[in-house]
């Protein structure tokens, strides 16, 4: 069946409500599961419609997942999503099925994955390429302790061109280790593939054979039909092409028809009594199913929550406020058009980084170099060692996957590239994974480096103006999601390195005491507002400082503000381990300035998904959280004066 | 010509000596090529005993890198050393002949190629595998700015299995780039090659055939002749085999002879005309020329200074001071002997990091990932799904690479995985492309995670049995070099977890001000020296502390020690921005306790090489240093009281 809406009542799924175990899966006749798919490809779609969240990959997975789980015996053998994009039907064939619409609400399902959440959940995952890699080490930990099973990781294209998944082939091999790698083509990341590797699967396609197992067990080439989803985007290649997996050493079959259960279960029965790495190339459509996902993937690929149709019509009352992604996005065409010089790159993340309109508007100068973060930054270097001003766009979570590299080929080399860090803080629904908690850590020991965040929208278009001119590495460092709605200049401002912003001063005429709060990028509006409330509650006076830098800081204005400062109050969107708050302490210290401080931020612990402003409520980083801590602060330091 | 021994005269090179710039290489007639190749090589051996360093990969480069510098137009034509272990022939034929015996001392040539010491170091390297995405980044600049030259990246075969390679190779037939890639297959890494790259590059070299390119320009494929070691490791394929760099997109052009000059030149004149990704497949003997290097490449990888004749003979006064690295290995074994669950990872150090008894004592629970530190981690975390006790050996500066692995798939799912992360603090002579200058940074600010540092060899085998029985992610960092000299138990201890260890009290009797020493790792013993420098020296108690655990931070010690400490010092071999110094700050401050603390360690900047206890020095992180910081931090503090 082809939908074109989505449910917003659950649809009618007899045969998927007897399934709360793979097992009951397994003992329907072959010929029921088409109705099965039917059911829970409409039952996908009400549930991601109830919860939002990904989407399209889920919808090309139906026939897939129920194959794999049809074939092997889940949990006992080991069944690896790569990414996990692709996990609502698993979750709803291993048990799941009524939690769905829980999915990525506070103390719901998670969007991916999760050890935790399942034992059919093998492995945790949300970054790409992770699965070739856990699965060879589940399947070498089975050999080694005699107790073989069948072990199969389900990779995306996209995902295979991360290095990390080479390197897991590569290895995989050297041990002739007994797994399959299901290659699930879609001919597409996020975004469109791209890459040679793209070019080979075309290839691969293009050849109309597939490589199956006859009823000896042999390989044999047959030809392929021309199923009604073969136009790939890319131009066939005209002469024979050499097999990448072959070559690596993996044993190849396919490609066969995703959407096809019989050939799927066919392939899987023969192929799973074979040993050694197994690479099985399965074609499947983005959005199956689902016309208006089918004819545009991109944009399906994930969806948000459908709106009740009682606001619908209705006129919105004022502009939305751009993301900062968006203002990311505009900055870059901006300061395109005055520099030549400029080149972008994203690994495989166009549209999540807000460079769609860049990549039509420079085409020569736009680079997404697909799912690489390690070569997306050392590829930056290279370029900055040739005189252009590359601009690397990297979530704050994906640039730990290029963080050698940032040292190494960047810092080191005193570089001039600019780094554009989106999603740094937390992120909300998408948990733990995608969270980036770390960056302020993980960037401000490495020399050389330039570290910004800014208080707004409007500051953000300055610093990444400020970053792109710096002579070396520099980086802004942005949340998730919208702006304040402040108004965004058009002209760009150059900001003085390392010099912070007294942003509020309170009650300075009316006493001597004062708290001083040095607050972080996401956390200056809330902490303006934080000291809005404790100059009503509090005989103090209060001072916000827009730190911006977090590396090179401001020591002079610290230097300056301590004398009249009692009680000095850090915050940030960020873990207070190693964060920013500490870069103060460290020189706070060094100084030798004896004065309290308060280092609020998040706790030492993975924090599960929930909405985000409900999670930063959860950690006392909002307004009232911040207050709070404050008052309490303050009350202990006023007994010891 | 062969050479058996490492000469300690100067050898006498009039061809060489006239060449101070690769124009002069170039203006040389071929014929007299063969003539340069042999007096470089002797100079190679000549400059390599006099300095120690790296040795087997340079001699095996002599033909190449004159083949190169003959046939492309450097340094306009960029040539991109990957790794860098193999660059001393492109140092003595680019202007630094003679400067050539400093390599690695203080002040002298970098061990690698470095873009501030010349200008035909086009890109420093260090890490293994960069030269590609870097080499991609300057074709895309130089057709950008349509200033299009040469580019060629040469890069071993042992890393090309790191995936940030196979990124690059994906994105460089993405953009039809114009570069050479020169695949320098030597069969090895440090390490013999592992994986299914090394068996395809065996089953290409064992089909006895090479692709050229012929005089019109077309490639042909034509026999090639038994080479004197063409004798590869592996066992040749049985039937023809894909090409993986023609699958991926790659123009292929090999295998030639790589000590054969004249092939070479032949073959970078013809294939240079042509346009887009090409790979010029190139085989080479490790130490050719040399043959003690050419029978045990492993051993002399890299060779120590060649120690004056005069000490010859006389035995060594007392047994060696075991290396922290040995002290692994022996632990390996002995907790393996005791726990069939312990299986061992290393990506491509088996000798560095110590494993080659383990390897050869439990060949099966030995796992050689090949350089794929990414892959190396998760691997590991798959293995601990199952229920298996993985230990992951990987240097500090290499942990960079996993950083990602280590937060998403190990410490997220809170997986019992245990990391020897050697060559943390500072490396000396491999400079800071080697440090390990910043894992308690990225370390520590990732939750779940457990994360110690020896004060002595004993005490690290003791952290290792404790990381390894502690029921999740655990961490011991260890410096390179020997050890202290104490007795290494036989036992094993476990240590309490975030439990510190105070080693010294000083005058507490005598005084009532303290000062309380906090050191971390190798910083224990100089700081126990230094406290006796100062107990004598000041009118104050000393107390040393052996924090021996980051994370978890033994806050009850501190807040113990905090009434009766005047002056808190922390010091540690690591960034003091961020590092555990940083962590002491933050839990002082989270106490409100307002006492003074000094954070020793290294500065913000990236620190050249030179003799590891020189640097040490020059930080100010030996025994006299700490105690001079420690005496003026100390006069401040007494002018406040």
């Amino acid at each position: 069946m082809l939908y074109t809406e989505i449910p917003t009542q659950r649809p009618v799924t007899p045969l998927l409500d007897e399934i709360d175990h793979p097992q009951q899966l397994r003992k329907l006749d072959q010929s029921q599961l088409l109705a099965v798919a039917d059911e829970l490809r409409q039952y996908i779609l009400y549930a991601a419609g109830k919860s939002g969240g990904h989407f399209g990959a889920n919808l090309g997975v139906v026939e897939l997942t129920i194959a794999l789980h049809y074939c092997f015996n889940t949990p006992t053998d080991r069944l690896i999503w790569d990414v996990g994009h692709q996990a609502y039907p698993h979750k709803v064939l291993t048990g799941r099925r009524d939690l769905m619409p829980t999915i990525r609400a506070k103390n719901g399902l998670a969007a991916f994955p999760t050890r935790e959440e399942s034992l059919f959940d093998t492995f945790g995952v949300g970054h790409s390429s992770t699965a070739i890699s856990a699965g060879l080490g589940m399947a070498l930990a089975r050999r080694y302790k005699k107790q073989p099973c069948d072990v199969v990781a389900v990779v995306g294209d996209g995902a295979m061109t991360a290095g990390m998944a080479f390197e897991a082939m590569n290895d995989a091999v050297a041990h002739q280790a007994d797994m399959m790698v299901v290659l699930n083509d879609n001919d597409m990341s996020i975004s469109c593939s791209t890459g040679g590797f793209a070019k080979h699967l075309a290839a691969i396609w293009n050849k109309g054979q597939s490589v199956i197992l006859n009823e000896d067990g042999q390989a044999v080439i047959e030809p392929h039909p021309v199923w009604e989803y073969t136009s790939r985007l890319h131009t066939p290649a005209t002469e024979e092409a050499d097999n990448l997996f072959k070559a690596i050493g993996f044993e190849y079959y396919g490609p066969f028809d995703g959407h096809n259960l019989d050939q799927l279960i066919r392939a899987f029965h023969a192929i799973k009594q074979r040993k050694g790495p197994r690479l099985i190339h399965v074609y499947t459509k983005k959005g199956k199913g689902f016309s208006p996902a089918e004819s545009d993937p991109i944009k399906y690929h994930a969806i948000s929550k459908v709106v009740p149709t009682v606001t619908r019509g209705l006129p919105p009352l004022k502009k939305p406020i751009p993301k900062y992604t968006d203002i990311f996005g505009q900055w870059l065409c901006d300061e395109a058009d005055k520099d030549s010089r400029l080149l972008a790159i994203t690994p495989a993340m166009c549209e999540g980084s807000g460079m769609v309109s860049f990549a039509k508007q420079y085409p020569e100068r736009f680079f997404d170099v697909a799912i690489a973060e390690q070569h997306a930054v050392t590829l930056a270097a290279g370029m900055a060692c040739e005189g252009l001003k590359p601009v690397v766009a990297i979530y704050s979570t994906f640039l730990q996957r290029g963080y050698d590299q940032l040292i190494h080929d960047v810092a080191l080399q005193n570089l001039d590239v600019t780094f554009g860090i989106d999603r740094a803080g937390l992120v909300g629904e998408d948990g733990p994974t995608h969270a980036g908690a770390y960056d302020y850590a993980f960037m401000r020991t490495v020399p050389n480096l330039v570290l910004m965040a800014p208080k707004d929208e409007n500051e953000c278009r300055h610093m990444l103006h400020t970053a792109y001119h710096y002579q070396g590495p520099a980086a802004v460092r942005y949340p998730r999601g919208a702006g304040l709605g402040v108004d965004v200049a058009e002209d760009m401002t150059l900001l003085e390195i390392g010099r912070a912003e007294v942003v509020l001063d309170l009650n300075t005429d009316l006493y001597d005491e004062q708290i001083t709060i040095l607050a972080f990028g996401s956390r200056v509006a809330p902490a303006v507002e934080a000291a809005e409330r404790l100059s009503h509650q509090l005989n103090v006076a209060v001072c916000v400082v827009n730190m911006r830098f977090i590396k090179p800081l401001d020591h002079e204005l610290i230097l300056a503000k301590s004398d009249q400062t009692t009680l000095f109050v850090t915050v940030e969107e960020h873990a207070v381990m190693a964060g920013a708050g500490s870069a103060v302490n460290e020189y706070l210290a060094a100084e030798a300035i004896l004065k309290p401080v308060v280092n609020l931020g998040l706790p030492d612990r993975f924090l599960e998904h929930a909405d985000h402003r409900q999670m930063l409520h959860d950690c006392g980083l909002d307004a009232e959280g911040i207050a709070h801590s404050v008052v309490k602060a303050w009350s202990k330091v006023m007994q010891h004066i």
